[in-house]
């Protein structure tokens, strides 16, 4: 696992140093907006999603310089959904990876701003001709990420999240919320590197199989962890799910079953990627890493 | 003026019927989010921004069909940044159009995420092939709309008229702050037609130079009615500004000289309008509707 690991470091590095680079700076009255904006997105994180646009794209030989810029902006819609997530009228979180959330950091105004600033700047990063010379593959960005991150993915998940009387939710309902709330923009990762990589249909089918299966693992272990997982390593609270009553995968099928279940739906990812000959190492040793993860 | 009545009423039409079209429906337990996003979106309001869109875009004979959706997705950008700011950690506004505001009608959090799917619906519906079939137009688009509305545009205006201490503000901050929140928007609405027109150089200038015109006139006419507007035809409360001791360009000018910039940058964007013949008849009856508006 050492090549992966360094893989890792390597597209959190590259990440970062794009972050900084795309997120502006500003001495106006209003220079807090863009401190906030880089606060959240300089937080630290595993930046999952950057590793699967960038592992995806390289499938494709895609140049970094593009696969590092899209990754960038997903991980600013990443960020932005934290935001948004964590206010006092949503989740109301005080902690996020150890550190104050932007809420508390800033104020509210501050953090609602700095989210919708994060998620306009990802379209303009998106759009832009440093991404891509073809724009037809800039538009396409466009499309398939903002369908992933609206009512229909991401944000209707959250809303499913906190009016869904996840009490009486059966496995159907989890596994949709999950598909919608986390899944949707891990999913899109993959597919962003695909529409770099020009990918045709079949390899744009095996990575939305890929990633399905590792999107829900992951959720899986988050439960798990949420459960017997070391709040210090984590970074936040554990044992959240079970104090607002809510039903996961782990409530409902038991530590046991959901263990397994993650291993058979890993399992599944790593076939999916096998027609990608030593190209899918990366995907693969992270689809291990998913599983593996303590926080 | 019968004209311009009957195009400004067909605009308001087209706009409401594409904004159906285009916020989708769901029977889900998130469902709710819908119905938010919808009830924003259709709480009235002069649709000044698609009339500029379809204006502008009508200079150069450009579908309906193509004008009406980014009419639609611009609409739907304001839409997000009125209910994103009349949140309580806002401008805490109980009232919008005389409707209850959507984190009344509905609540916080469902605004916050009805905004939020407002934004990126407005980015998927221009990213789409149905809004034109050159991606290049698409993607020219998404940057310039994103560009107008992040944080160095109408969100960064947002953050300076919360943070700013107004009360010092002079009228170079004021108007730095007008072309920020409001003007940011204003403008690209008449760029997003020249972008759809495929528009020269020099008549993107001219129509830039129409739209600061009468971006900042209209922001003069907003101040001139919080001091002497009828509540009831407004739908909200007047005199806000006095009340939270803010600078604008009433305050700073005086009403008559306020009334008088007004009037001169109305006709200097009619003489903006000029090069475009007949053909700008539209935008230019837009301007004098500007000043001569009573809501």
């Amino acid at each position: 696992m050492t090549e992966f690991t360094d893989a890792l470091v390597d597209v959190v590095a590259a990440t970062e140093t794009a972050l900084l680079k795309l997120i502006p700076e500003n001495e106006g009255p209003e220079a807090q907006i863009f401190q906030a904006m880089r606060y959240s997105a300089m937080a630290g994180g595993k930046r999952l999603r950057p590793f699967l646009v960038i592992a995806s794209a390289d499938l494709f030989n895609v140049s970094r310089l593009c696969s590092e810029r899209v990754a960038a902006a997903i991980e600013m819609i990443h960020t932005y959904s934290l935001i948004h997530d964590d206010l006092p009228a949503m989740d109301d979180d005080d902690f996020r990876r150890g550190e104050l959330t932007c809420h508390l950091k800033f104020d509210e105004a501050t953090a609602i701003l700095a989210g919708d600033a994060l998620l306009t700047l990802a379209f303009e990063i998106l759009a832009h001709s440093d991404t891509h010379n073809s724009a037809k593959i800039r538009a396409d960005l466009v499309l398939e990420i903002s369908r992933a991150v609206g009512a229909r993915g991401m944000v209707g998940g959250q809303m499913l999240d906190l009016v869904g009387e996840q009490s009486v939710f059966g496995k159907p309902e989890i596994t949709r919320l999950q598909r919608m709330k986390t899944g949707a923009l891990i999913n899109c990762s993959c597919q962003a590197g695909a529409i770099l990589g020009d990918a045709s249909e079949t390899q744009r089918h095996l990575l939305n199989a890929y990633a399905h299966d590792i999107g829900l693992a992951f959720q899986i272990v988050d439960d798990l962890l949420d459960i017997d997982g070391d709040p210090d390593e984590l970074g936040k609270a554990t044992n959240k799910d079970i104090k607002a009553g809510k039903a996961t995968f782990v409530s409902l099928l038991g530590v046991e079953r959901a263990r397994v279940q993650a291993e058979i739906l890993i399992n599944q990812a790593i076939k999916n990627t096998e027609s990608f000959g030593a190209k899918g190492n990366l995907l693969r040793d992270l689809a291990r890493f998913v599983i593996e993860r303590h926080n």
